[in-house]
């Protein structure tokens, strides 16, 4: 988004969340014999479903169709799939770093522009969360199965003490970049430390029935 | 919805129809073994979902992002739920009468809400319907099972019931206070009756296959 | 849509086209023992939900909101199936046929209002693909099936060729009603083609486990 003037690094760090989030669609995809143009879409939802939402609520227009890098970005995540299918669960690892990074470079993204909007910040937390983890929803939505991220390790939940940290560091007046590198930061530390730790939320009991 | 205007009968209605609501969907959310923070996002799903594409559709704010109430209400739902759940069971029927007055006064916020931005009646129903029925569908999108208010005893054709007695009022140029009243009214007591007697609309033969 | 300024042609495949799509809806519903208001909802979301996205991304009032012809028509669509369900299944390639009108008008539709929205060719396309395919995802996600769009012959492909056949027909300069025409001609036949010779995309291997 906005990568006219945002740096460099910035939109480096932006494409390979996307690749990631694109690659967990498409794999999730595949695993359901899903063709290539199912796989692409569910990817591509992965990827930018979020942030449409974000956008849509925001009442602003969203941020994939003013500039085609996500789509294409999603299309050469289709590629690889297609190509290197077999290698792919080798790097599952590296895949795993680049969803956590796009994570938490999403969720920045996500927190700053509804702050731009005008909202006040409990509502760009719950965007900045959103534009993070609501494309995985979705995928789990077209797959047909139960959204992962509501029972498993710490996902959503990283965004929301990002978004924290960002209001905590907006309080005490920081300098807008930095506080964007310890709101990034932070999702990216609580993710990884629940994944490596297996750290979950409690789950409910006492069910309807 | 608009709060610093109505009165606080209204206020104390809608808080029980969105803590009903929440309830309905953490309850169902807790069935399938979601995390606490799944269960919440379902929550807020079940109370505000309706409502928010009612107000992406209308082109307006969703209602919920300048007014924190509904959020922490769904939140005070979570807690209940965490702490009373051995209990709750016993309080089915309470919850029922809640659901079934959050329903009636949920339409009747989104029937006269699509009025005020210049929409036909019929809209109106439609987006009154929605309010009161959309979020129940979302929620049983994202727990994976087929909609129930597709299939069990009338619910969202109460909505429709109560929005067509809105627009005969309309046609008898009713004081608006009183409209509510009777559009409100019919809702929960077409509600309300449809389960007492077990009332279902006719299902559909014929399937494709 | 605009159904003011289009001449009559366009209108009565306009319906045909919304007939089959609600048509196809009704029935998958009744299959799944929807009663007749849940089977009309899940009638309507697939003839409008497409063109719905669309516009709510495009930052316009859906389409349905200003014309209520959409919604009788999947009324009829309803009657329909209600009263003549056991002939239905002999008529089923009449209504392959008019899916595939429908799907072909759809496109046509998406991509030129999108065009006139003042976006690119490229969002364009992608709208035209939502506008005629997104109606069987969401029928799909109601009933809680897997859509089966991303497994089956080539349905919303034929959507993006109609897309890139426009985008080469506006760079050739052609006259604006051919170009319509030429678009359309091609999704059908792409579709029709597809469904006789059971052309399908590849599907992907290598899932995640």
């Amino acid at each position: 988004m906005l990568n006219l003037t945002m740096p460099t690094f910035v939109q480096v760090i932006e494409f390979l969340g996307t690749f990631a989030f694109a690659i967990s669609g498409i794999r999730l995809a595949s695993a359901k014999k899903f063709d290539w143009f199912g796989a692409y879409v569910v990817g591509v939802a992965t990827a930018v479903g979020g942030g449409t939402f974000r956008d849509m609520m925001l009442g602003v227009t969203p941020f994939w169709m003013t500039d085609s890098i996500y789509l294409v970005c999603s299309g050469m995540a289709l590629l690889c799939v297609i190509m290197f299918s077999k290698y792919l669960i080798r790097l599952n690892n590296t895949f795993f770093i680049f969803d956590a990074i796009g994570l938490a470079l999403f969720t920045v993204v996500g927190v700053q522009k509804t702050l731009d909007c005008g909202y006040h910040l409990w509502v760009a937390i719950i965007m900045g969360t959103m534009t993070g983890a609501a494309g995985g929803v979705i995928r789990d939505v077209f797959i047909n199965e139960i959204p992962l991220i509501f029972r498993k390790e710490i996902y959503a939940m990283a965004c929301v003490i990002g978004g924290i940290v960002y209001g905590i560091c907006n309080i005490m007046d920081m300098n807008m970049h930095f506080t964007h590198i310890l709101c990034g930061t932070s999702v990216f530390l609580v993710r990884i430390l629940a994944v490596k730790f297996h750290i979950c939320l409690p789950t409910l009991k006492g069910g309807e029935e």
